[in-house]
């Protein structure tokens, strides 16, 4: 069996007068991403996590944040991307356990959702792929909603 | 071989006037954590990590905070009902790597002993648990001595 | 096959007066690392995360840092004890997966040379190694170039 491990980590400003948009989905709230795509950290994590895995870089360098092609790009195009070289290299996704890091909303009405679009994304299971919400406990930026995290790990198996 | 990995993460506040648990030991301190159960951040991050690596989403979820049931629950009983989950579908830990982020008191004197309570609770040997305590260099909320935080990834091979 | 699983994390505060070395490179910036040894934050989670996956404990226990055996040295060092304890241990370099937080200055012209010198610390090849830049979105002490962190997540496979 060939396995390989990817780490994903992203972290977007929370800021009035912008779209929440969080693994696809849109959150009902006082504020969002001001970001040079739609600032979901979701899909920017889960792509950093196949290409890590695949020592490919990172999301940076295939989708410059100062390139005009990107601007207000829906994100679900980089993890397409991901999962093509993914599948190039001759890999498929064994599991995936994400957790995202929000003050408020509640995420939980919305994780059945993320986790199918990441399922349909990643060309897996439902059972291959994991969402948990957790609060930052009032704390630091996070906890303050000014900003919003996920952390992703992932194995990519040979197919 | 079958393997699936999962990833914890947990923080709390450290407010004075609470007792500080951590990995099922008590921590002498001037403060610790004011969660509804005991607020051990090292037993819920092992918690999400097997639910994690089984896609059985959270422990928010398993045990809501808002449920009574649960109030000044000794958060071992969240760490069985993970374990018992992971053997139902087939699973047992293949190793798990546990990195505690505190700035005082100092971790070390406890480290043999939450060791050893994992090891106990996870049904594994002690070199397939391993612990780490890092400080957060006085900087932000964990360094300030006002949160504890816990990063759990892990492995669960099929048994 | 036998594979074990390693996570590591590091964080130095960021003042001026100190250099700046990150993963063995020197970046140009107006401040750096006042640690005990030269702060590598990606040597030093990357020792942690195979320490961790043996289940040998810490880099804080291996190194103490008040050693003066440690002052001012450079990080290299770590990894390479590391390296030997894992040969020793009879297990070699899966793949490691690297993000490194950093606000300012730019990591990007740095990275390959980061890589080349961890390929060579962990006798692998380059595409079992990779590195990740992010910023930390100007918030908290790593988006206000206070402090700098890495994360690290490795499999080790027995040789
Ligand atoms: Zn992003
Ligand atoms: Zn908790
Ligand atoms: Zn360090």
């Amino acid at each position: 069996m060939k396995i390989r491990i990817g780490h994903g980590f992203d972290l977007h400003r929370l800021e009035p007068g912008h779209k929440l948009i969080v693994g696809g989905e849109h959150l009902e709230h006082d504020r969002g991403c001001d970001a040079h795509s739609d600032g979901d950290v979701v899909y920017h994590a889960v792509t950093d996590a196949i290409l890590g895995a695949l020592a490919q870089q990172d999301i940076g360098q295939l989708f410059p944040d100062n390139d005009p092609k990107w601007k207000g790009a829906d994100s679900y195009i980089f993890v397409e991307e991901a999962v093509k070289r993914m599948q190039q290299a001759g890999y498929a996704i064994g599991n995936m356990d994400i957790t995202i890091i929000l003050q408020r909303p509640k995420l939980s009405p919305h994780k059945d959702e993320i986790r199918n679009n990441l399922a349909k994304l990643l060309q897996c299971n439902l059972d291959q792929v994991n969402i948990k919400g957790k609060t930052h406990e009032k704390v630091d930026s996070l906890g303050e909603n000014r900003s919003i995290a996920c952390h992703v790990v992932t194995t990519l198996i040979a197919s």
